[in-house]
Protein backbone atom coordinates (compact mmCIF):
# COMPACT_ATOMS: atom_id res chain seq x y z
CA UNK A 1 0.00 0.00 0.00
CA UNK A 2 1.60 3.29 -1.40
CA UNK A 3 1.42 5.97 1.70
CA UNK A 4 -0.81 8.53 0.78
CA UNK A 5 -0.38 10.84 4.12
CA UNK A 6 2.31 13.25 1.92
CA UNK A 7 0.19 13.99 -0.77
CA UNK A 8 -3.30 14.49 0.64
CA UNK A 9 -1.97 16.32 4.08
CA UNK A 10 -0.51 18.74 1.06
CA UNK A 11 -3.96 18.95 -0.42
CA UNK A 12 -5.80 19.32 2.36
CA UNK A 13 -5.34 23.02 2.26
CA UNK A 14 -6.74 23.16 -1.59
CA UNK A 15 -9.41 20.76 -1.23
CA UNK A 16 -13.20 21.81 0.18
CA UNK A 17 -14.83 20.00 2.52
CA UNK A 18 -16.21 17.68 -0.27
CA UNK A 19 -13.54 16.56 -2.09
CA UNK A 20 -11.60 15.31 0.43
CA UNK A 21 -14.69 13.49 1.97
CA UNK A 22 -14.74 12.00 -2.00
CA UNK A 23 -10.64 11.72 -1.40
CA UNK A 24 -11.45 9.74 1.62
CA UNK A 25 -14.00 7.51 0.00
CA UNK A 26 -11.36 6.78 -2.49
CA UNK A 27 -9.71 5.80 -0.03
CA UNK A 28 -12.02 3.47 1.83
CA UNK A 29 -12.89 1.66 -1.42
CA UNK A 30 -9.05 0.82 -2.14
CA UNK A 31 -8.86 -0.60 0.68
CA UNK A 32 -11.90 -2.39 0.95
CA UNK A 33 -10.71 -3.78 -2.25
CA UNK A 34 -8.53 -6.54 -0.24
CA UNK A 35 -9.90 -7.01 2.95
CA UNK A 36 -13.76 -7.24 4.01
CA UNK A 37 -15.97 -4.35 5.46
CA UNK A 38 -15.54 -5.51 8.90
CA UNK A 39 -11.50 -5.33 8.58
CA UNK A 40 -11.91 -1.54 7.48
CA UNK A 41 -11.89 0.64 10.46
CA UNK A 42 -11.81 3.96 11.19
CA UNK A 43 -8.11 3.41 12.32
CA UNK A 44 -6.88 1.99 9.67
CA UNK A 45 -8.71 4.90 7.48
CA UNK A 46 -7.22 7.28 9.70
CA UNK A 47 -3.19 5.85 9.26
CA UNK A 48 -3.60 4.97 5.39
CA UNK A 49 -4.51 8.48 4.85
CA UNK A 50 -2.38 10.39 7.34
CA UNK A 51 -5.06 12.22 9.16
CA UNK A 52 -6.42 11.70 12.92
CA UNK A 53 -9.25 10.04 13.86
CA UNK A 54 -10.81 12.91 14.75
CA UNK A 55 -11.01 14.66 11.38
CA UNK A 56 -11.99 11.31 10.05
CA UNK A 57 -15.88 11.23 12.47
CA UNK A 58 -15.62 14.62 11.57
CA UNK A 59 -16.42 13.59 7.49
CA UNK A 60 -18.33 10.33 8.15
CA UNK A 61 -20.18 10.74 11.91
CA UNK A 62 -19.48 7.42 12.95
CA UNK A 63 -18.07 3.50 11.96
CA UNK A 64 -21.54 2.68 10.65
CA UNK A 65 -22.11 5.86 8.35
CA UNK A 66 -18.63 5.26 7.21
CA UNK A 67 -18.84 1.82 6.16
CA UNK A 68 -22.37 2.63 4.77
CA UNK A 69 -21.03 5.34 2.23
CA UNK A 70 -17.36 3.57 1.01
CA UNK A 71 -19.86 0.56 0.19
CA UNK A 72 -22.21 3.01 -1.64
CA UNK A 73 -19.53 4.18 -3.55
CA UNK A 74 -17.95 0.91 -3.87
CA UNK A 75 -21.30 -0.45 -5.47
CA UNK A 76 -21.12 2.77 -7.93
CA UNK A 77 -17.91 2.01 -9.23
CA UNK A 78 -19.49 -1.27 -10.23
CA UNK A 79 -22.20 -0.15 -11.72
CA UNK A 80 -20.14 2.80 -13.78
CA UNK A 81 -17.25 0.02 -14.37
CA UNK A 82 -19.47 -2.71 -15.93
CA UNK A 83 -21.57 -0.05 -18.18
CA UNK A 84 -21.48 -1.68 -22.06
CA UNK A 85 -19.72 -0.01 -24.85
CA UNK A 86 -21.89 2.62 -26.19
CA UNK A 87 -22.12 1.14 -29.47
CA UNK A 88 -21.91 -2.72 -31.45
CA UNK A 89 -23.45 -5.89 -31.56
CA UNK A 90 -25.79 -6.35 -28.40
CA UNK A 91 -24.44 -10.00 -27.64
CA UNK A 92 -20.80 -8.14 -27.97
CA UNK A 93 -21.84 -5.66 -25.65
CA UNK A 94 -22.95 -7.73 -23.25
CA UNK A 95 -20.06 -10.22 -23.48
CA UNK A 96 -18.17 -6.66 -22.52
CA UNK A 97 -19.78 -5.75 -19.72
CA UNK A 98 -19.67 -9.46 -18.06
CA UNK A 99 -15.83 -9.45 -18.79
CA UNK A 100 -16.14 -5.59 -16.87
CA UNK A 101 -17.84 -7.85 -14.62
CA UNK A 102 -15.58 -10.58 -13.82
CA UNK A 103 -12.31 -7.80 -13.96
CA UNK A 104 -14.21 -5.96 -10.86
CA UNK A 105 -14.46 -8.78 -8.72
CA UNK A 106 -11.03 -10.15 -9.33
CA UNK A 107 -9.61 -6.39 -8.58
CA UNK A 108 -12.36 -5.80 -5.49
CA UNK A 109 -12.98 -9.26 -4.03
CA UNK A 110 -12.70 -9.13 -0.64
CA UNK A 111 -14.77 -6.24 -0.05
CA UNK A 112 -17.64 -7.61 -3.04
CA UNK A 113 -17.67 -10.43 -1.03
CA UNK A 114 -18.22 -9.49 2.23
CA UNK A 115 -21.36 -6.91 0.75
CA UNK A 116 -22.51 -9.75 -1.05
CA UNK A 117 -22.46 -11.85 2.27
CA UNK A 118 -23.28 -8.93 4.23
CA UNK A 119 -26.42 -8.21 2.45
CA UNK A 120 -27.54 -11.95 2.45
CA UNK A 121 -27.18 -12.06 5.74
CA UNK A 122 -29.48 -9.49 6.61
CA UNK A 123 -27.40 -6.38 7.36
CA UNK A 124 -30.30 -3.79 6.30
CA UNK A 125 -27.99 -1.47 4.93
CA UNK A 126 -25.91 -3.95 3.06
CA UNK A 127 -28.87 -5.58 1.77
CA UNK A 128 -30.23 -2.32 0.87
CA UNK A 129 -27.06 -1.02 -1.21
CA UNK A 130 -26.87 -4.70 -2.95
CA UNK A 131 -30.47 -4.63 -3.43
CA UNK A 132 -29.83 -0.99 -5.07
CA UNK A 133 -27.01 -1.99 -7.54
CA UNK A 134 -28.49 -5.66 -8.27
CA UNK A 135 -31.45 -3.11 -9.51
CA UNK A 136 -29.40 -0.87 -11.31
CA UNK A 137 -27.55 -3.66 -13.10
CA UNK A 138 -30.53 -5.45 -14.30
CA UNK A 139 -32.33 -2.77 -14.79
CA UNK A 140 -29.52 -1.56 -17.49
CA UNK A 141 -30.39 -4.87 -19.25
CA UNK A 142 -34.34 -3.81 -19.94
CA UNK A 143 -33.02 -0.03 -20.41
CA UNK A 144 -30.61 -0.70 -23.05
CA UNK A 145 -33.36 -2.85 -25.32
CA UNK A 146 -36.20 -0.43 -24.58
CA UNK A 147 -37.65 -2.09 -27.41
CA UNK A 148 -37.66 -5.13 -26.15
CA UNK A 149 -36.02 -6.41 -28.96
CA UNK A 150 -33.86 -8.36 -26.98
CA UNK A 151 -35.70 -9.25 -24.21
CA UNK A 152 -39.08 -8.55 -23.48
CA UNK A 153 -39.89 -6.93 -20.63
CA UNK A 154 -42.47 -8.99 -18.27
CA UNK A 155 -43.10 -10.20 -14.83
CA UNK A 156 -41.38 -13.75 -16.40
CA UNK A 157 -38.42 -11.89 -17.68
CA UNK A 158 -38.09 -10.02 -14.91
CA UNK A 159 -37.62 -12.39 -12.19
CA UNK A 160 -35.85 -14.49 -14.89
CA UNK A 161 -32.77 -11.64 -15.24
CA UNK A 162 -32.70 -11.35 -11.41
CA UNK A 163 -32.21 -15.28 -10.50
CA UNK A 164 -29.33 -14.85 -13.58
CA UNK A 165 -27.66 -12.00 -12.40
CA UNK A 166 -27.51 -14.33 -8.74
CA UNK A 167 -26.38 -16.95 -11.07
CA UNK A 168 -23.39 -14.75 -12.48
CA UNK A 169 -22.19 -13.34 -9.37
CA UNK A 170 -22.24 -16.86 -7.62
CA UNK A 171 -20.28 -18.51 -10.59
CA UNK A 172 -17.86 -16.13 -10.58
CA UNK A 173 -17.51 -15.36 -6.61
CA UNK A 174 -16.69 -19.52 -6.97
CA UNK A 175 -14.39 -19.18 -9.78
CA UNK A 176 -12.31 -16.19 -8.17
CA UNK A 177 -12.05 -17.77 -4.57
CA UNK A 178 -9.98 -20.22 -6.63
CA UNK A 179 -9.81 -20.14 -10.30
CA UNK A 180 -6.65 -23.19 -10.64
CA UNK A 181 -8.96 -25.33 -8.41
CA UNK A 182 -12.21 -24.93 -10.44
CA UNK A 183 -10.46 -25.88 -13.59
CA UNK A 184 -12.40 -23.71 -15.50
CA UNK A 185 -10.52 -21.50 -17.69
CA UNK A 186 -11.18 -17.71 -17.73
CA UNK A 187 -12.71 -18.09 -21.72
CA UNK A 188 -15.10 -20.57 -20.34
CA UNK A 189 -15.94 -18.92 -17.32
CA UNK A 190 -16.61 -15.71 -19.66
CA UNK A 191 -18.46 -18.04 -21.61
CA UNK A 192 -20.97 -19.28 -19.21
CA UNK A 193 -21.62 -16.30 -18.10
CA UNK A 194 -21.72 -14.04 -21.53
CA UNK A 195 -23.96 -16.85 -23.23
CA UNK A 196 -26.42 -17.56 -20.17
CA UNK A 197 -28.75 -14.98 -20.33
CA UNK A 198 -29.43 -15.07 -24.08
CA UNK A 199 -29.61 -18.57 -23.97
CA UNK A 200 -32.20 -18.20 -21.12
CA UNK A 201 -34.41 -15.92 -22.83
CA UNK A 202 -34.83 -16.89 -25.87
CA UNK A 203 -35.81 -20.40 -24.40
CA UNK A 204 -38.14 -19.32 -21.72
CA UNK A 205 -39.07 -15.35 -22.03
CA UNK A 206 -42.19 -16.77 -23.94
CA UNK A 207 -44.10 -18.53 -21.45
CA UNK A 208 -46.77 -19.91 -24.87
CA UNK B 1 -50.13 -25.53 16.27
CA UNK B 2 -51.63 -28.81 17.67
CA UNK B 3 -50.07 -29.35 21.23
CA UNK B 4 -47.76 -32.22 21.59
CA UNK B 5 -47.89 -32.58 25.14
CA UNK B 6 -50.62 -35.72 25.49
CA UNK B 7 -48.94 -37.68 22.81
CA UNK B 8 -45.43 -37.07 24.14
CA UNK B 9 -45.79 -37.80 27.73
CA UNK B 10 -47.81 -40.98 26.87
CA UNK B 11 -45.09 -41.68 24.28
CA UNK B 12 -42.55 -41.42 26.75
CA UNK B 13 -42.51 -44.55 28.36
CA UNK B 14 -42.15 -46.18 24.94
CA UNK B 15 -39.70 -44.59 22.93
CA UNK B 16 -36.44 -45.08 23.62
CA UNK B 17 -33.83 -41.81 24.00
CA UNK B 18 -33.09 -42.07 20.24
CA UNK B 19 -36.65 -42.09 18.91
CA UNK B 20 -37.44 -39.33 21.71
CA UNK B 21 -34.52 -37.07 20.64
CA UNK B 22 -35.98 -38.05 17.01
CA UNK B 23 -39.59 -37.19 18.10
CA UNK B 24 -38.12 -33.83 19.04
CA UNK B 25 -36.22 -33.49 16.11
CA UNK B 26 -39.83 -33.60 14.13
CA UNK B 27 -41.39 -30.99 16.31
CA UNK B 28 -37.81 -28.45 15.83
CA UNK B 29 -38.46 -29.20 12.10
CA UNK B 30 -42.29 -28.26 12.22
CA UNK B 31 -41.63 -25.15 14.40
CA UNK B 32 -39.03 -23.81 12.20
CA UNK B 33 -41.22 -23.68 8.60
CA UNK B 34 -43.19 -20.50 10.18
CA UNK B 35 -40.10 -18.94 11.88
CA UNK B 36 -36.56 -17.71 11.56
CA UNK B 37 -34.06 -19.97 14.03
CA UNK B 38 -33.37 -16.95 15.41
CA UNK B 39 -37.13 -17.49 16.59
CA UNK B 40 -36.69 -21.04 17.34
CA UNK B 41 -35.55 -21.40 21.21
CA UNK B 42 -35.21 -24.26 23.44
CA UNK B 43 -38.30 -22.72 25.24
CA UNK B 44 -40.28 -22.70 22.92
CA UNK B 45 -39.74 -26.37 21.57
CA UNK B 46 -40.14 -26.95 25.45
CA UNK B 47 -43.14 -25.57 25.85
CA UNK B 48 -44.43 -26.86 22.55
CA UNK B 49 -43.45 -30.72 23.70
CA UNK B 50 -44.39 -30.33 26.96
CA UNK B 51 -41.11 -31.16 28.98
CA UNK B 52 -38.47 -29.11 30.81
CA UNK B 53 -36.39 -27.25 29.36
CA UNK B 54 -33.81 -29.20 31.57
CA UNK B 55 -34.73 -32.63 29.41
CA UNK B 56 -34.07 -30.49 25.96
CA UNK B 57 -30.50 -30.01 26.96
CA UNK B 58 -29.87 -33.44 28.08
CA UNK B 59 -31.09 -34.36 24.50
CA UNK B 60 -29.21 -31.66 22.61
CA UNK B 61 -26.29 -30.34 25.24
CA UNK B 62 -26.96 -26.88 24.21
CA UNK B 63 -28.92 -23.86 22.15
CA UNK B 64 -26.19 -24.30 19.33
CA UNK B 65 -26.24 -28.07 18.66
CA UNK B 66 -29.89 -28.08 19.06
CA UNK B 67 -30.10 -25.59 16.35
CA UNK B 68 -27.60 -27.53 14.05
CA UNK B 69 -29.50 -30.54 14.49
CA UNK B 70 -32.72 -29.38 13.99
CA UNK B 71 -31.23 -27.39 10.46
CA UNK B 72 -29.39 -30.45 9.14
CA UNK B 73 -32.56 -32.71 9.55
CA UNK B 74 -34.56 -29.76 7.62
CA UNK B 75 -31.64 -30.19 4.74
CA UNK B 76 -32.31 -33.96 4.94
CA UNK B 77 -35.83 -33.62 4.39
CA UNK B 78 -35.23 -31.23 1.88
CA UNK B 79 -33.05 -33.70 -0.16
CA UNK B 80 -35.94 -36.47 0.54
CA UNK B 81 -38.68 -34.53 -0.35
CA UNK B 82 -37.25 -33.03 -3.63
CA UNK B 83 -35.89 -36.96 -5.15
CA UNK B 84 -36.96 -37.43 -8.59
CA UNK B 85 -39.22 -40.42 -9.09
CA UNK B 86 -37.60 -43.64 -10.15
CA UNK B 87 -38.51 -43.61 -13.56
CA UNK B 88 -39.37 -41.71 -16.24
CA UNK B 89 -38.41 -39.44 -18.89
CA UNK B 90 -35.67 -37.47 -17.78
CA UNK B 91 -37.28 -33.90 -18.87
CA UNK B 92 -39.99 -34.87 -16.80
CA UNK B 93 -38.26 -36.03 -13.79
CA UNK B 94 -36.86 -33.39 -13.61
CA UNK B 95 -40.08 -30.82 -13.44
CA UNK B 96 -41.36 -33.38 -10.60
CA UNK B 97 -38.07 -32.68 -8.48
CA UNK B 98 -38.68 -29.20 -9.10
CA UNK B 99 -42.21 -28.67 -8.15
CA UNK B 100 -41.28 -30.54 -5.05
CA UNK B 101 -38.48 -27.92 -4.18
CA UNK B 102 -41.16 -25.41 -4.93
CA UNK B 103 -43.24 -26.94 -2.69
CA UNK B 104 -40.85 -27.36 0.12
CA UNK B 105 -39.84 -23.86 -0.45
CA UNK B 106 -43.80 -22.80 0.02
CA UNK B 107 -44.14 -25.34 2.93
CA UNK B 108 -40.89 -24.33 4.94
CA UNK B 109 -40.55 -20.63 3.93
CA UNK B 110 -38.97 -19.05 7.12
CA UNK B 111 -37.20 -21.89 8.29
CA UNK B 112 -35.68 -22.54 4.62
CA UNK B 113 -34.71 -18.82 4.39
CA UNK B 114 -32.34 -18.09 7.79
CA UNK B 115 -30.95 -21.48 6.89
CA UNK B 116 -30.10 -19.58 3.31
CA UNK B 117 -29.11 -16.34 4.72
CA UNK B 118 -27.34 -17.55 7.93
CA UNK B 119 -25.14 -19.86 5.17
CA UNK B 120 -24.99 -16.63 2.99
CA UNK B 121 -24.37 -14.65 5.82
CA UNK B 122 -21.25 -16.43 7.26
CA UNK B 123 -22.28 -18.38 9.83
CA UNK B 124 -19.65 -21.54 9.89
CA UNK B 125 -22.18 -24.58 10.78
CA UNK B 126 -25.42 -22.84 8.31
CA UNK B 127 -22.95 -22.77 5.45
CA UNK B 128 -21.43 -26.17 6.17
CA UNK B 129 -25.38 -27.69 6.09
CA UNK B 130 -26.10 -25.39 3.31
CA UNK B 131 -23.15 -26.40 1.29
CA UNK B 132 -23.84 -29.85 1.87
CA UNK B 133 -27.46 -30.12 0.99
CA UNK B 134 -26.20 -27.77 -2.01
CA UNK B 135 -23.81 -30.39 -2.90
CA UNK B 136 -25.73 -33.63 -2.15
CA UNK B 137 -28.99 -31.32 -4.51
CA UNK B 138 -26.66 -30.80 -7.38
CA UNK B 139 -24.39 -34.08 -7.42
CA UNK B 140 -27.41 -36.11 -7.60
CA UNK B 141 -28.09 -34.39 -11.00
CA UNK B 142 -24.88 -35.90 -11.95
CA UNK B 143 -25.35 -39.56 -9.92
CA UNK B 144 -28.86 -39.85 -11.95
CA UNK B 145 -26.58 -39.26 -15.51
CA UNK B 146 -23.93 -41.38 -14.99
CA UNK B 147 -23.11 -41.65 -18.34
CA UNK B 148 -23.44 -38.21 -18.92
CA UNK B 149 -26.45 -38.58 -21.62
CA UNK B 150 -27.83 -35.03 -20.53
CA UNK B 151 -25.07 -33.38 -18.74
CA UNK B 152 -21.86 -33.91 -19.41
CA UNK B 153 -19.62 -34.07 -15.87
CA UNK B 154 -17.10 -31.62 -16.45
CA UNK B 155 -15.79 -28.62 -14.35
CA UNK B 156 -17.94 -26.23 -16.24
CA UNK B 157 -20.73 -27.70 -16.17
CA UNK B 158 -20.17 -28.40 -12.40
CA UNK B 159 -19.92 -24.39 -11.95
CA UNK B 160 -23.08 -23.96 -14.75
CA UNK B 161 -24.99 -26.31 -12.33
CA UNK B 162 -24.55 -24.83 -8.63
CA UNK B 163 -25.12 -21.19 -10.66
CA UNK B 164 -28.43 -22.99 -11.57
CA UNK B 165 -29.28 -23.86 -8.20
CA UNK B 166 -28.67 -20.43 -6.88
CA UNK B 167 -30.69 -19.33 -9.48
CA UNK B 168 -33.36 -21.30 -8.79
CA UNK B 169 -33.32 -20.70 -4.91
CA UNK B 170 -33.14 -17.16 -5.83
CA UNK B 171 -36.25 -17.10 -8.23
CA UNK B 172 -38.11 -19.36 -5.81
CA UNK B 173 -37.65 -17.62 -3.01
CA UNK B 174 -38.36 -14.49 -4.54
CA UNK B 175 -41.40 -15.60 -5.88
CA UNK B 176 -42.87 -16.95 -2.99
CA UNK B 177 -42.02 -13.77 -0.83
CA UNK B 178 -44.99 -12.31 -2.58
CA UNK B 179 -46.48 -14.47 -5.45
CA UNK B 180 -49.24 -12.08 -6.33
CA UNK B 181 -47.01 -8.92 -6.28
CA UNK B 182 -44.63 -11.06 -8.62
CA UNK B 183 -47.40 -10.80 -11.14
CA UNK B 184 -46.01 -14.19 -12.54
CA UNK B 185 -47.87 -17.18 -11.88
CA UNK B 186 -46.74 -20.45 -10.10
CA UNK B 187 -46.94 -21.99 -13.50
CA UNK B 188 -44.59 -19.66 -15.49
CA UNK B 189 -42.38 -20.29 -12.80
CA UNK B 190 -42.10 -24.03 -12.95
CA UNK B 191 -41.21 -23.56 -16.58
CA UNK B 192 -39.06 -21.34 -15.81
CA UNK B 193 -37.30 -23.46 -12.87
CA UNK B 194 -37.90 -26.79 -14.90
CA UNK B 195 -36.48 -25.35 -18.03
CA UNK B 196 -33.51 -23.51 -17.01
CA UNK B 197 -31.28 -26.68 -16.54
CA UNK B 198 -31.52 -28.24 -19.78
CA UNK B 199 -31.30 -24.74 -21.84
CA UNK B 200 -28.22 -24.10 -20.08
CA UNK B 201 -26.92 -27.24 -20.45
CA UNK B 202 -27.80 -27.55 -24.38
CA UNK B 203 -26.39 -24.10 -25.25
CA UNK B 204 -23.20 -24.24 -22.51
CA UNK B 205 -21.61 -27.22 -21.66
CA UNK B 206 -19.68 -27.64 -24.51
CA UNK B 207 -17.22 -24.60 -24.69
CA UNK B 208 -15.97 -25.73 -28.14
Amino acid sequence: MVPVSATTSSARTRLTPEQRREQLLDLGVRLLASRSLDELSIDLLAEEAGISRGLLYHYFGNKHDFHEAVVRRAADDLIAQTAPPAGGEPLERMSRSMAAYLEYVEANYEGYLSLVKGAAGGNPTLRLIYDEALGALTGRIFAEDAQGELIPDTPVTRLLVRGWAVMVEDMVLTWVADPAGSAVTREELLALIGGSLPTLVGALADPA
